[in-house]
């Protein structure tokens, strides 16, 4: 029986490392995306794949530990003189708070998520934003689940997920490539942005409603429109609540004296509006969203942001490489005959993931003159909310490592072609 | 056998509801402080009395939660349809990562402390300062021990436990009362401040000496020497290190592109020390003070400290509101025969805490005139490094509750009265 001062070292230690390493090859990573110019969220995904299961195997489900060969779980046991099955104990200990930690990071995406949602820009181009918006949920959800079902055989459980984990345009990775290029206040951007807020909107709906039968039996209709309905009205409750949420928050606030109060006050209502929303029966992550759309009114945004900043950054780096380290690519490997049917789920993936955003572009009416392949391609880039798809789904154990490893390719592969063409399409008006 | 949605749900509505319970409870009561014009962290350790097992019993280890009548437990219970045995196996794992995050809320004060202590103000009053420290050190560790040896039969390892959680003087308390008084840079200011930085490093060196014999046998004479000697080189090694690895850090954060840079960085140099000084057999808050005191040179100071603020207020406030979440303040009520002996163990120290510090405001010589009183209140404050004792204290098993409520009442009595006093001698000087 091992003492317990063995233990506690053996926790601090494996705790500590386990963050060390999550950080160090996550942001070196990203160090190198954003010299190529590229999104920093792709840096955190490859940092995960890096030192995850499919790399140096040093972060994983402890089940993928257990196998041995784990550098970091061999040298706490050598410092510690603790068994391995011992280490393997306290490593599964430490993975669960990974785990935690990544969700809360999860929420805290959603809430910023929510928080960047410019409901006032919205007006001002919402018809051909909702136009866009609906064309590049439906396109992609409806090819990739028709096609996973017909072409590859796939149940329709993890079909339908595959399928909305393709619905939504990131509006971080968008917006900050339409920034730098000085198109973000044009009409092709406010177009963009409008849609990828609405479908943000659309994609966390679906995501409550698929989640919430991926435990259970059978899907009977009756309840599925029960948990479309409250998730409508959630989100519309949200909705309208920013009106009036947002004004006592900075009424709340501005009367709080004790120092921080900022992020502890919105981290509450976080929380406060999460809690409601699994009372009643739809995913925390909807409360999280839905929390960001009620303080998006506040007039101390900014601030609010400011706060919530580096706490998010923190725990999103976690979710983002745990997702990165649970991979298991080798699925992929194409030398191996059996991989070749996953492989091509997952090109056909990528394949509707760029064509049904792209040809988004082309959904709408518009009087003056738009560059619709901007609009197109500016719909591409998948993160957030497609990587959350794909964390829950792991979660309830509805995914296959190759229908796993197919989505992530098709979030990467969009976050990656989006910047890369963009700036082809663009840069020649610049100049 | 529960289903593992049940499971989540009841997962994700405990965590994000003890989170918020906590946040809750602290922040009132700290809102209710600072409107007294008291330490914040006075709030934090009082809202986890209230909501810990000497108060609502929301909070607090899962073997006081089993005995039932927990609220929240009940309440997650029906919502969830889990039986009470299930819902407390989740709670076991909710309350393990509240308590790492409460020590990554401990390592984060200790890497704060490291920051704020201005070596170069150190310089100008080293002398006085060295002596007040040593004098406020010595005296109530001490008196301490051996009063509770000698009065009160307490064996050796928890009397050394016990005397050594009263060294160490709160930095951020005192400087921020002095700063609101407007004396922080008087020459008893000064001399507080640094003596405060001093006794820090003394209380952090016998911290690690003390606490690497508590999980083993009878100390050896010659391991204990070895220890100090390496917790001693440690803290020099760090001082040195401050004139060279901080110009380092700010070219490497320099360097830096990708958004959040600064407080990735700090976080791994703090973990990097953190791993280093364990894996050399000394306790890992050692290291984050080290790794504190190796920055605090750095030119990006301030911009260090903005960035760790969030995180470390977040995750402190769940450390002091754990400790106060614990403490059977039971033991104190003197309705209880049974109860006396400790109640007077509780009292015993805090004249201790009082006098030790107090006295050592004589310990000098000055040519210049000199308000004693000034500094010996000024050094009263405990709270950060006498808490962090308390923590380790119980997770090592070494102090009776009695002992635990009469260290935590020393720490609130000092916090408390420090202030106050202050008040009253400074406030006519300064009509």
């Amino acid at each position: 029986m091992p003492a317990s001062h063995q233990i506690e070292l053996a926790t601090t230690l494996l705790s500590i490392g386990s963050f060390l390493v999550i950080f160090l090859a996550a942001r070196s990573l990203a160090e190198v995306m954003v010299r190529l110019q590229l999104p920093t969220i792709l840096g955190e995904l490859l940092g995960g794949v890096l030192i995850g299961i499919s790399g140096l195997n040093l972060i994983g489900a402890p089940v993928a530990m257990a196998s041995g060969g784990n550098g970091m779980l061999g040298l706490v046991g050598l410092v510690t003189h603790l068994g391995s099955l011992d280490v393997l104990h306290v490593y599964e200990d430490v993975y669960a708070t990974l785990e935690q930690v990544a969700t809360l990071g999860l929420y805290a995406l959603l809430f910023r998520a929510g928080l960047e949602s410019e409901l006032d820009l919205l007006l001002a181009v919402a018809l051909q934003a909702l136009s866009v918006a609906l064309a590049g949920v439906l396109l992609p959800f409806a090819a990739a689940t028709s096609g996973l079902m017909l072409l590859f055989g796939v149940d329709l459980m993890p079909a339908i997920f595959a399928g909305a984990s393709l619905t939504a345009t990131s509006i971080g990775i968008t917006a900050s490539v339409f920034e730098e290029l000085g198109v973000l206040r044009s009409r092709e951007g406010q177009i963009v942005v409008g849609a990828a807020v609405l479908d943000d909107i659309f994609g966390i709906v679906i995501l409550a409603v698929v989640v919430s039968f991926a435990g259970g039996a059978q899907p009977e209709p009756g309840l599925i429109l029960q948990v479309i309905v409250a998730a409508v009205v959630f989100v519309l409750a949200s909705l309208l609540l920013s009106r009036w949420a947002a004004p006592w928050f900075d009424g709340l606030v501005g009367r709080l004296k004790a120092s921080g109060e900022m992020v502890v006050a919105s981290f509450a209502v976080l929380a406060v509006v999460c809690l409601l929303s699994s009372a009643i029966g739809l995913e925390a992550a909807l409360g999280a969203y839905g929390a960001g759309l009620m303080l998006s009114n506040s007039t101390q945004l900014e601030e609010i942001q400011r706060a919530v900043q580096p706490v998010a950054s923190l725990f999103s780096t976690v979710f983002f490489v745990l997702i990165g380290a649970g991979l298991e690519l080798g699925v992929l490997n194409p030398m191996e005959a059996a991989n070749r049917p996953g492989l091509l789920v997952a090109i056909f993936l990528l394949l509707v993931a760029v064509a049904g955003k792209a040809m988004a572009g082309w959904s709408f009416f518009s009087e003056q003159p738009v560059r619709r392949l901007v609009v197109g391609i500016g719909m591409m880039p998948r993160g957030e909310v497609g990587l959350i798809f794909l964390g829950l789904g792991r979660q309830d154990q509805i995914l296959t490592p190759g229908l796993e490893s197919g989505i992530l390719l098709a979030v990467i592969g969009t976050t990656f072609l989006a910047p890369v063409l963009l700036r082809q399409v663009l840069t020649p008006t610049a100049a």
